[in-house]
This record gives C-alpha cells, structure tokens and sequence, in this order.
C-alpha cells in the first residue's frame, strides 16, 4: 500500500511538472495570441492562434483531469465507505438537499423530500433528459395519471407477480423480507466468524449467488436450517409469503373498483399504443416516452435514498419491427468505448471491461443496434450529467435475472458507496406488453406494413371436423379441438402425414392431462395459398428506463469532494456539479456591508433574472471566505463578488481562479458559461485575472 | 340581433379599411425605411426610423386586435357554446392534446392523459411558472411525496373535513353527489317549468343560492320535499351522508399505518417550515414553492377536464409577519388593471369591474399589499400564457365561502363554456396551517424578531395555586387549572379586581359545562416586567395554489377559431398559442416529395434541435395546404416549407403571411420569434415576403 501510494506520488510529481511545463507552453503561446491579436486585424490569424491555443487547454485539461483521478483513487484508497457517505449525506441533509418526509411527525422510512437545491438539481437534470432524449429524436411525450385501475395491472402481471417474500415476527408482527434477513445471516456468518469450515464458507456463498432464485418455500427451508430469528427481538419468525409491493386504493366512493398507485410509468403507455401509433402517421419505428411517480410499498426499506417507496421515473418506449432492429443513427454512438459487463464476464468471474460499443454489437454481445443506440446514449447522458465514467458500467442481465420474454437487457450500474447500483435498466422486452394488453382488452394493439405488391403466401389451414371430434369425445371435444388448432406447422404436417400414411395418430392434449386418438376422418389440414395486402405483427418494444433519485444520488457522491480550509483547520465540502447540473448558478457577494455595493448587487441580481439564470444573494456580513465555503458546498459554480461599482470579481469553484469583468457584462458571461458556448478557460483568457486577500480562501 | 350584427359588419368594414390605409402607410414607410437603410451608414437615422415604424406596428396590431374581438364577439353571440365546446374537445381528442385514461379498458372517470401535443404544452407552462415566480422571487422549490401519513392531514383537517355529501341509489348502490342531484333538480324546474308560481321560483332560487351552506340534514330535508330520485333508476336515495374525498391507502406491510394520497401539495411545505425558515438565513418573508400532482378521489366526475380525480398543482406558500404585510415590488404591479369582483358587487347583485390594482388595496377592498402583489402577478401569469383579459376576473370569496381563519381570498376565475371557473386561489390563510402542525406535532413553527435592544414587556401571570384547586374540585382540578391559564387579559384582570373586593367569584370552565366558584387561595394574578430580546410569532402565510389542469383547459378554449378553408367547403380549427405555450414550436414541410428538397429539410431540423426548438417534420405527399391545417390543428406558429435548396419560405400560423429566409439562417430566426426576441411583425420588416399558389391556403 505504502508502496502503490509512494509510485502514485512519483506519477503525480512528473505529472505536475510536466503540468507546469505546459503551463509555461500555454502563457507563451497566451502571449503570442495577444500580440497578434493587437497588431493584426485579419481575424483569420487571430481565429488560427485561438485554436492552437483551444487544442493547448484541451490537453492542458486532461493532463489535469487524470492528475485529479489520481489524487481521488489514493484518497478512496484509504477512505472509509461508510465515512464517505456519512460525509456526503450530512452535507446533503445539513444544506437541505433532501430532507426526511414528514420530519415533525418522526418522518416515514422510505419517503424523501427534496429540498430546493435537491429540487433545482432534480429539475434540471429532468430538463436534461427532454433535451438529450425526447427533444433529439422527437419522441412523443405522455402524461399519465399514478391512479390505475386494476384491470391494466392484472394485464401487465403486477397484480400476480410484483411481490417480494415477506417474514413476519411471530410475536410483534413486524415484517421484515425473507431475502434480506438470509443474505444479511450469511454475509455476516461469512465476514465475521472464522471459525467456519470450507465446505460451510462454500455453501453460504452458493446461497448469496442463489438468493434471487429462491422460491418461498426453498427460502424458509434455508430460514429454518440456520435458526434466523426477528433481529430485533429474537423472536420466531413466520413462513415466507408473498407481499404484493403496490400501494392499492379504491377509485370512486362505491368500493367495487379496486386500483392501485402504480408502480411504473410503462403501462400508461402501452395502453395508449394505438393512438400514439396513429399520431406518429401509422409508421414504426417511433418512441414514447414519459416522466413521473411511481409507487412501490417497500417491506422495510433501507439504503437511504437508493431504495425509497416513491419516485420519479422518467422512462422510453421505442416500438419497432422485430424483424428490423437497425438504428439509423447508430453510427453517432458506434465509436463510444467504455466498461461493459457481458454476462460471459460475469458468468466466468471476470471483472467487466471496456468495449467499443460498436464492436459489441457488430459481435453480437449486445442483441441488436437499436437496444446499442440507447446504451450509448444513456452513456452520454449520464457522464454529461457529471457522473464519472470509470464508475459506470453496462451490465448485461444473466439468464435467471431476465423475464423469460426479454430479447436482451442491460443496466447501467453507477458505483458509489453502496457498491453498484442499477439506476438505468435498458431492456429489448420483444412484443410482451402490447401482447398482454392486446388479450385482456380485446384491442388489437398492432402494426401494419403495406406491401407495395400484394404477395403470395403459403398459409397452415386446420380445419377439425367438429361433428365427429364430438361423436369421440363428448365433453372433452372443446379441449381437443383448441389443441388441434395450437398445433405449429410442424407438428401438423407430421400429423397430417401419419394420418396419411396410418389413418389415425396418438395425439396429446395437455389441458386434458392425456393422449387421445385422432383420426383421419376428424380434423383437415392443408396449406393453402393466400395474397396478402399487408403484414400485420405485434412491434418489440425497447425500454430505457431511468431511476432519477438513484442517478441524482450517485451523482451526489461522484461530485462530493472536500479540501482544507485556507488556515488548514478545517475540511470544508464541495459538489463539483457542472453548470448543467448545479441547484444554483451563480451567488452575488458584496464585499462588505454596504449601500453602494448592495446597490450593484441588485442590479447585477436583476439582470441575472432577465437572463433566466438562478443565483443567491447573500448580504450578510459573513466573511467572505466563509461565503465561499458555504456556497461551495451547494455546488455554485461562479461566485460574484462586489468589491467596487463598476466592474466586480468572478470566482470559479474548483480552481478558485478569479477575474475581473465590468458590471454590465456580468450577467452575459455568466450565462456563456452556464450555456457551455464557453468553458471558464475562455474567461480566464478574455478577462484579466484577479487577485485579493480572499481570493484564495 | 339582426341590427346589431349589421352595426358590428358596418364597424368592421370601417375598421378594414382604416386598416388598409394603415397597412399603406406602413408599407410606405417601410420602403423610405429601406432606402434610408440602404443608403445611409448612419445608425442613429436607422434607429430612428425603425422606432417611427414599430410605433405604426402597435397601432396596426391594436386596429387587428380590436377587429378580431368585434369578429368573434358576433360569433360568440350567435354560438351555441355547447356546440362551440364539442368543437374544442373534438379537435383535442383527435390531435391527443388529451386521452381518456386507460381508454382500451373502457377508460375510469375523472382521470385523463395528456398526448403528445398536450404534454408539451402542460411542460411549457408549468417552465414558464417557474421562470415567472420560482425565479423572479427567488422561491425555494421543494418536492414533496404524494403518500402521506394519516398524522399529517389529520393536523390539516382534511381527515375529518374533507368531504363531500353523498346519497346512494337504495337498490343499486350508485352513489351521487347530493348538492348536484339538488342543483340539476332547481335548474331544470327554473328553466322548464313555465307552470310554477313565483313564490316557488323564489324558493328555488333561495335554494341555489344557499347549496354550499346546506348541512347533511338541510339537504336530505329538500330532497325529501322535493322528491328526487336517482337520475337513471328513479329509485329512492340514502339520506345524504358524508364521503371523504382522499385516496385511502397504507404504508408499509403491517397494516397498520393508513396513509393518504395528498389532496394537496401545501402540507409538505408546511411541515417542512422550520428547515425552510433556516434555509433562509431565518429571515421573513420568503415563500416556498412546489409543483406536483395532488388526487380527489371525486363521488361522480363530471365537467370533462374540470373536475378530474388526478391532477397538477402548483403551489406557493409565501410566509410573512403578521404584522407587515407591505411588498417592496408592489408598485410594479399597482398600476395593472383589470376585472375585479370584491365582495360588496356580489352581494349587491352588480357585476365584476375593472379596477386599478393599486387603488384596490389602497382602499382597503385587497386586505394588503403582499396579497395584491399575488393577484397582479397571477394577472400577469395567465394573461402572458393566451388566457382572454376580457374573460378573466378576480372574484373575492364571500364571507360564508372563507375558512373562519382566513384573512382575505381571492379567486382568479376564467370563463369559459362550462361558465366561470376557478383556476387560481389566492388567500391570506392568517397563522392557521402553522399553528395546526405546532399544536400536533409538538416542533414550534415560528419565526424570530431579535429586537435591537432588549425591550421592557408587561406579562400576564396566571399562576394557579395547585393544592387548593385539588382540594376544592378533585378529579376536575386539571380542567379548571387549564381554563384559569386560558384566560386573556382583560378576564383575569376583572377576575383579580373581584377576587381582591369579594373574596370569591364564579367562573365557567366549558370544558365542565359548568360555573365553579373560585376563591382567593387558588389562584395568584399579576402582572409582572420581563426584558425581551426578541419577539415571537407564528408567520401568516399568503397561498396563491394554481390547478395547473383547469388552467390549460381554458387557455384551449381561448385560443381556439375556426376559420374556412381556401375552397370554402370546410371549417379549419386554429389554436392561437403564443410562443411561450405553442406544443411545436414550427414544422418543416418538403413542397413536394424529392430526395434534395427532404436533404434539405433534415439539415433545417438538425439545426432547429441544436438551438433547442422542437419541430415537426412531415414528408408526406399530402398536398401543402392539408399540411398547413393539420399543423394550425396542433397550434404551431411557424411552418417551414422547403421550396428551394438555399432558400426556403416561413408562414405564419394565423397571418397566413410568408417570408422567404435562407437555409442558414432559419433555426436563428425561428429561436428569435420563440423567445421573443424579436416578433412576427419584425420578420416581415426584415426578410422579403413570398406570395405562392399554396400560400394563402
């Protein structure tokens, strides 16, 4: 360890030299540029000396960029997880981020508020998502209402099956999730007591890998093998049984219409398919798309923020042909490489590695190039958004995980103290949804694909011969009839030729438990050739769906970072957010308690409004220092501070570099920056750099 | 009638040609402009004659505005609104501006989808509402769960008060809205009837007035004397009987923790008061905001998009001193004017006029300052999103309409077919919600005045003396010890003044039902001086509480005209959205189907992504006009039609007019006119106008 922190401390040593170097490089060069600037008016030189010296910052930025990974991976290195994240929530509680729901009242586990700079950061990485996703490739935005009827959730399988195993203390009652309690039994069995033969070590661990595929009854087995009892009063604990995890309710003042809060945005789509097809001009492939609240009755939630009990989903439905999965756009994602997890990794215990996206695709590791182009563009959606792409992987579903419909599905796993977590699951779930509405509402939700020409094709025709099926069978001719009729081609030309060649055939029919006896005088099969005008097929949907509480809160701890104060006697916090992210744009300072500087602050602050730009005004007569340390710790990028009437100070966050800009044009270089038509390495270049007492606190 | 439309067709026929000598005028202005443009290098000149030609713009757009109000005031007269409003919701629900929720399943009462193009608007003004209150009074946004805790709206009351009364079909169960079933039964009787007296026309009309006051008794009475039955069965009703109109649910697995869907977004802001004050450095006023859906779980829905069971609130509760309600910004507002209906018109039987804001709480009619300054910006709000000024009031509640603890109430009520309708509240709730939560939760909700120095107070001290009050009342000494401490001070100075002259007095402790004799031994009153550093109170909070739903649907009404096709063969609908509110904000059409002019189209539309405007784009071979109306359908201003490779033409939705603009410079001129940069009319000054066969469509 000492070792690997002596080599990182060398790299670093000749990184900041050559940093330094370069740094002479670029003031040079700086010069240079101005020089030109003055004396030559042909713009064309001027914009030549801008670019080299763009492509300068450019490397100049990432030499510094991999020294700040260095630095962060010594530090995590030896920081403790749990010290990390108590650092992290402490500073989000403290500054209002979010704040426990319903607080007086002792709060309820798992319902969080956010508070306004949580709410600012939220709202704006929602405006994000509309830019990058449904403004981008026009998708067709809806609004559902959380309130659903039971019929629709029936349909979709969450009334049978979205459950969790639940124990009960047999004693108090208190309900805990059979999972849990075994995977928290064995981990600690595992970490804590070493007194435990291999073969025990062993058989822990195959029930840790196993956990998911526990049916209820292998899992209180398990629970009464080990002797778990309630943890907290030690109490016997029940059977496993299931707890169907939706919030219900009853719609309407009669009782009789039972519905539920729903626990994904998805279904209001699908159930709205054949308008939308419509309103998108009867053409495939297109996307929905949709943002909002989703339930889900947690039995006893843990994990703060990760695992709550409502929250907002912001989620995709790309509907396309299963027979043309392709992606005119692809190629704009093809060249991404970054870590994926493949489930051959997984399954051979290796760790995931970086690919190029298009690779896997082009390999096959990823199902097809539509299912490819949102895995890319989820990438740069949540890298833009400042989480850091050496902590974000795709990792594919392994067989057990996936619903047995899925053509292929991947997460974006973002790592954060809590290990990784999944907080984007994008899913090729082939034609289930539409399927399911389909045969419970009787509404055909189908795509049509006109034939320029119509064209000929061979079609299995069975005909039973009803009259005699019920001569043999009586009662049981239904049966036999649907099972003739659910024959696939194969099965009846092989049917059809022993009927032939024998005149009867032993045939199974599974809803009667039996074979029976068909014979040839029973049933007609034949192919017959028909024109068709059009293909009529049931589109596959591919589903990006985005957990924005779980992203919001790994990118809380990805931009988290501490440094001394200026005395040293202090940590003090800081959220790197970038202007994309960040509650707050900018704060106005006046330096010191008076009429003159609150006056320009005011009108600075008005002219930030009228620009759109939110910021903070802060008049008290705190230290400036201590103005900078507070406002750090919200993530504002740019501090103004007023320290004359005229012209005033910009102050950056992270590299505390100020520069003086006069009063007028504040408000328009702020907002260049927020925009991102500027970096800040643009204003310290146009404006003169400034330096004061405070300006290094 | 004849008469008066011939007026209003002799009026507008004096007013088009005013308006074609004014569009002469401009047009020759316009060219002196051009030529003064062309040949003059000065910009003072220019500017002057661009002012001289903007000003002949505004009296032109006035002259259209006020023809266009006498054109749709006569259509108004003769349109059945009935017809009018099936008009608007067809249009919506084919365009998918809305959707029956879950409509394959036959659909649920009261709850709606918004589509695409409604989606888009809904998110349009709900950025706006942020922009023109969160950010312009530096709001602190919060976001709070839908899922709240029964202890929470208890405190509220909505537990216990939140009902509405309910009668059932005795056979069939259905249940009904007993004031509605009353209210349909006077209507019809009043407008049908030509047989009944005008003592019994009285009655009935004193019966509508009086239907919000009726208690559950009331009501039964008049629905017995009257005999009504349910509607589709005419069988007998239940007597009326309370029904709460929260979505009922429980948290958690137990059982055990009955939870609510929250009919109302301001509770999570209340009891998060004390964070919030911190927040903000513990300085009043400041108001907190939040937008989100709330639910009413509605006895029999009716009123379309009016009365829904799901919907979006936008709410602010802005905390002040109770003793300074005063607002710094109030005069930007004083001077608005507009359709006012305080309290003493209503009563009178006169009819809503416009006031002067300003003159309003001068007088008194507006409690104070900071309630105006809500209603002006509301004003402000909805007039800047489409809604009618002439269709707008603020209605002040009536004395029997307000909570008994509210100071003053205003309602923002817009007209449309179902009549006016409440959109915004706007009230001055006094300390009410506070105290409610202080008093359940035990966490004081208060603010802080430190006082420059301390001040000298004289306090009330009741100090009963416990012993005696045992011995004299027993088992009844604590309610009596509570009623002493209860009393205000001019009770326990009388109460001191007679104990001291007769030794003994009576007194009621309601909580007794009875008077007990106190005597001098039992209880010590005084007054006594006390140094205080600091003042504390319960902040008064002033709630302006939008319903986001209620909002759109009208500004759908407002903005939506019919006007004939080209042929005159049909009637082609039109909403007139601004900018601000259009869904797409322009579409791009390829004249004809060829593969340079849809090249061209797609490098138009990635240019329009890149500045953030969404678009439309339609490669259709319908012909052009078809194209343009199904666009104007949608309310989207602009329509770009590929024409040339270089050059390409912008219609107007509601002018008609066009302009021929080149290929590079189309998404700037398109984001100029969307933001309001620049308007319609400066397009036309600046790019040459385009006439074409298709044009006038």
């Amino acid at each position: 360890m000492a070792s690997a922190a002596a080599d990182a401390s060398a790299g670093e040593e000749s990184l900041r030299r050559a940093l330094s170097e370069k740094q002479v490089e670029v003031d040079a060069q700086g010069s240079v540029v101005r020089e030109l600037k003055a004396s030559i008016a042909s713009k064309d030189l001027i914009s030549a000396a801008v670019e080299a010296l763009s492509a300068l910052k450019l490397e100049k930025a990432s030499i510094e960029k991999r020294l700040q990974e260095i630095v962060s991976a010594s530090n995590g290195g030896h920081q403790n997880k749990e010290a990390f994240r108590q650092a992290v929530v402490n500073t989000l509680e403290r500054r209002l981020f979010y704040i426990p729901s319903f607080k007086i009242y002792r709060g309820v586990a798992g319902l969080y508020d956010y508070g306004p700079p949580g709410c600012a950061v939220k709202s704006n990485v929602l405006a994000f998502w509309r830019q990058h996703f449904v403004l981008e490739e026009n998708m067709l935005e809806v609004d559902c209402p959380c309130v659903t009827p039971e019929v629709v959730l029936k349909a979709s399988g969450h009334v049978d099956k979205f459950t969790d195993l639940m124990v009960k203390d047999e004693k108090t009652g208190t309900c805990y999730r059979a999972d849990h309690l075994l995977k928290d039994f064995c981990k600690e069995k595992l970490e804590k007591d070493l007194t435990i033969s291999t073969e025990k070590a062993a058989e822990l661990k195959h029930v840790l890998a196993m956990l998911d595929d526990f049916s209820a009854e292998e899992l209180g087995e398990k629970i009464k093998l080990y002797g778990i009892t309630a943890p907290d009063t030690k109490n016997p604990l029940s059977d496993p049984y299931p707890f169907n995890l939706m919030f219900q309710t009853s719609i309407g003042p009669s009782g009789l219409s039972p519905g539920y809060m729903r626990p994904e945005t998805a279904q209001g789509i699908f159930v709205n398919f054949k308008d939308l097809y419509y309103y998108n001009g009867n053409k495939l492939p297109f996307a929905a798309a949709q943002i909002g609240q989703a339930f889900r009755n947690e039995i006893s939630p843990r994990q703060g923020l990760l695992r709550v009990r409502e929250f907002t989903l912001a989620e995709i439905e790309h509907f396309v042909d299963p027979e043309e999965k392709s992606h005119p756009k692809f190629g704009e994602v093809a060249k991404l490489e970054f870590l994926m997890f493949p489930r051959e990794l997984q399954v051979s215990g290796e760790s995931a590695k970086r690919m190029v996206l298009g690779e896997a695709v082009s390999k096959g590791i990823v199902n097809n190039e539509t299912l490819g182009y949102f895995i890319g563009r989820v990438y740069l959606f949540l890298t833009s958004l400042g989480i850091d792409k050496e902590r974000l992987r795709f990792r594919q579903h392994l067989a057990n995980e996936m619903a047995h419909y899925a053509a292929d599905c991947w997460d974006a796993e973002i790592e954060c103290s809590y290990g990784w977590i999944e907080c984007v699951g994008i899913a090729d779930r082939s034609a289930y949804d539409l399927r399911a509405h389909t045969e419970k509402s009787g509404v055909a939700l189908v795509a049509h694909e006109k034939f320029a020409e119509p064209k000929e094709v061979e079609k299995l025709v069975i005909a039973p011969v009803k009259k005699e099926l019920g001569l043999a069978f009586k009662g049981n001719q239904k049966m036999v009839v649907e099972a003739l009729e659910a024959m696939d081609e194969k099965a009846a030309m092989e049917m059809k030729a022993e009927l032939e060649t024998k005149g009867e055939v032993e045939f199974q029919v599974c809803t009667l438990g039996k074979n029976v006896t068909i014979k040839k005088n029973m049933v007609a099969i034949s192919k017959e050739k028909k024109k068709e005008h059009q293909r009529v097929f049931t589109p596959s949907v591919i589903e990006p769906s985005f957990g924005i509480g779980r992203i919001i809160y790994c990118l809380f701890e990805h931009s988290f970072y501490t440094r001394p104060s200026k005395a040293g006697d202090e940590q003090l916090n800081v959220f790197r957010f970038p202007p994309l992210v960040a509650p707050i744009k900018c704060t106005v300072f006046p330096l010191v308690q008076n009429e003159k500087y609150e006056e320009v602050a005011k009108r600075i602050a008005k002219s930030l409004t009228a620009a759109g730009i939110s910021y903070k005004i802060d008049i008290t007569g705190t230290s400036i220092g201590k103005r900078y340390a507070r406002t750090d710790e919200l993530g504002v990028p740019l501090a103004i501070t007023v320290d004359e009437t005229d012209s005033i100070t910009i102050r950056e966050r992270d590299s505390k570099k100020q520069v003086r800009v006069n009063v007028d044009e504040v408000a328009s270089v702020v907002k260049k920056v927020m925009d991102g038509q500027s970096t800040w390495a643009d204003v310290l270049w146009e404006y003169p750099s400034h330096h004061s007492a405070s300006a290094d606190e």
